[in-house]
């Protein structure tokens, strides 16, 4: 049983890279979006042209970052959120919503001072952790049973 | 031909009732959440029992919140989403996942100052405005064709 | 907006007319199971002719019992199942995996004792409570948001 | 045609591992829940941290096995449930429930005292059986179309 | 609870309209195909236009039946389908495929004489019966729980 | 049984009015777009504020319109789709794909003259036909069963 | 782009094996039923055991048979459907009825005889044939664009 | 994460060609119709005998070529569209609505003329752009991340 897991949300921080690692050992596929800030806010017009007012300019980049982000959250069997200390992160909540509707597995992963403003999310969550090493945990568990020791 | 809008986001200022009074005259049916602050964060533990952590008192509450929530979205054919001036929404931007998983037309309304930050979900809309006026001519346009004089 | 809602489960006990009792004046639609205990059993014979094996017997009368339950859960928006304090009941728990499998929101009404047999599907619920006026509570809070004073 | 079969139900008794051995020449891909015991009840509080009140222990374990149970009957072509002969198994009444209701073919495995209260899900299966053997002979017709001699 | 209620199959005898009258007084909706003979033939070069082959003018017209058939197997709730004493009657067993993938609940209505030849098709039903009474009798089960005295 | 209809494609005749007419008498709820042309090409300036590029003000009206369109089809049996003599009529074909894609009966409207051109769209429909004459035949003899005399 | 082919319906003939050979060189996966006529009619009983009634014979086979039937057409790209010369042949139709509302492209098969009987299946199917070599050349089409010179 | 892509639309230059070459060192599968045009137009009657009427010439031929496409945009994520200088292109069209309303990603590839004739095909694209260079960018960054230099 192949695990096929989308690592959404913050990109500032190095957590993708920490689950992997604590998942290097098990059947568990990962995707993810394309953590560059500079290449996922100017993409569309980097390819389609300049546009001269900013909410196209976005507009454009944030339809191309939606192919890979449909792709690999249709995709996967469970779907991990992140939430970091810093910014709105309202494209983190948008992607627990597209998973949580398309009936995937729902991990959210965030720290206790934003617990009630994400009460929602983390209520259509089956899991809901602090850091990536009990997301690693919990990917084990599902993978082949075995807790931490 | 009845449309069915479900109300989602901000519940801090009138902007549904201006929509709906925009609307009064034309066939449409609205939906919202409840609008009520403390009963909204409290319904859970008022029904079903107090909790000593607030994690559990959040999330009773919160899957409450969502046996409603999940009925209108189905329901709705187009899901209008407003962010305000304050707090974070993920609650706003989780509604507005799930609707554009669900295939329901997504109407956008944020203030300028936003734009960036929600350039995730403005792509998945099928419209972006900032003032519940424009909603209602939206909606009056979607409905019988005519457009503000 | 008016709320479906299935009453699944034990048929001993009238938890359902206290339910509806409870939300005579709000806009709910109930449906249930035939709770004739006999009629229940013995329907498929009765119509279809006998049958020498108690198997076919009861194979018979649960296959016209899963027509009205499958049209019900159908069309619900909600399925309340409420785990009695007899019997295998193993009908309410099969009633509640088809209702989460189909996105119905899920309420689980049982007594403490059942708690940790009850754990996978007090786990896919939205809500899990003890007695018929908590459903009601529930059920009137989703419908117009008001709280028991 | 690679057969895609989850075993679902009770966890006290080797009949997977008969199941196994008896199709271990031919096509089949087997998945199963975490079945030791203990693991299974504490895995939520292992990643997640203690709690106080045995309900919530409990939801997070239930919650962690959903991950791998969601999963599993999502990919199977087949669901073979097993209701042993103590506890209350309702999990395997409700693994059974989201089986059928997701259109999975559903093999039902039980001795013949259970069969007036097992009578609902029977009638939902495609094969009611009391032996292993009689699941990895059917399995094996299904497969290659040969029967026991 | 309404019933909606397809009649498929034979058109040579008064069967529907047994039924029919047997319901007159509970809540169900019935639909059926054209049950006249030639207009159901000729229904399409009627309208369309003539054509030379009989394939095509076959075509024409089977299209157009689908139109109608297609509606109302997609609104049913049960689809009842009658296989009479002669003819071949492949549309009835194709009605009836159709239905079943598409989780309609089926009742086959058919003479002893046919069992073997329709084993299938009785295996996917929920009812399989000989009169026009015995449906009337399940569907009045089905709605209101009475049972033939 | 009430058929509900969409009549997409040309707004440069009456054809819409005279199927309308030509099914004054039966159960037919009919759905179009808007069909004034300014209207239609102008919507999402005249709300959401003037475009410099004509692409972005084409892409903001297409939207508004997409809002009527995506409703109308999801709600219809059928999708009749008109192409004209004049212009691409690309929307046309557009709204045919995605009826057929969604389970639509679809009835193609047009002149032989468009037939090469038309063959794949035709070779989805269930109808093809020339005039508005036809069309109401149709869906008379869909609704009622009965052929013009 | 390997097409997966379900060869449904008569048994009494090497239909298969005609056109497995003639597409022995392009990339097609076939899937068959049990085609060895007293195992597809005894192996519920003979695994399951003995039955008094044909009906419940018949019905215990039945259904093992489906488990293979509907994991093969839900796997299926293509279903080819064969009614031969002989026998009432329902589960033929039954087999097209289920794949076409699945949204499978169906290929049919049969002699001119039994055109006008078998018109609303032909109506439902992409492609209306008389031999295995046709359905050989058709897939061949499909799979690579060549056709035969 | 391997993207699986459909070529739809005009086959009278190499434009896919283009496509593939620029996208040889990366993880993309690709499909396409049968490009050649004698073939697609005339694969009917070639395999399943002449016809007299040019309109069934042409339908027989679009129901086999339909068989392709529908796998091709049924597997797809991503579904390019690309309208050429000349002819109607109503398939390009019909396909584009298509892969929309199964929810796949569409991109559309045409020139400035044609803009406004394409402007609710452009409204459903994530992105819409003129060469196929552009198209060979889009997969590269939705693939690796990687932007043209």
């Amino acid at each position: 049983m192949t695990l096929n897991v989308y690592l959404a949300g913050e990109i500032h921080s190095n957590w993708r890279e920490e689950i992997m690692q604590g998942c290097a050992d098990i059947d568990v596929q990962f995707s993810a979006p394309v953590t560059d800030h500079d290449s996922s806010d100017d993409c569309g017009v980097a390819i389609m042209g300049a546009e001269a007012d900013k909410f196209w300019h976005d507009n454009k980049g944030a339809k191309l970052n939606a192919i890979r982000t449909r792709k690999a959250i249709g995709d996967a069997d469970i779907v991990v959120v992140r939430f970091g200390q810093k910014y709105k992160q309202w494209n983190a909540a948008f992607d627990a919503g597209q998973a949580y509707a398309l009936g995937k597995s729902v991990i959210v992963m965030h720290q206790a001072e934003h617990q009630h403003a994400l009460k929602e999310v983390d209520a259509a969550a089956l899991a809901v952790v602090e850091t990536s090493q009990q997301v690693a945990q919990i990917l084990r568990y599902v993978q082949d049973g075995s807790l931490p020791t």
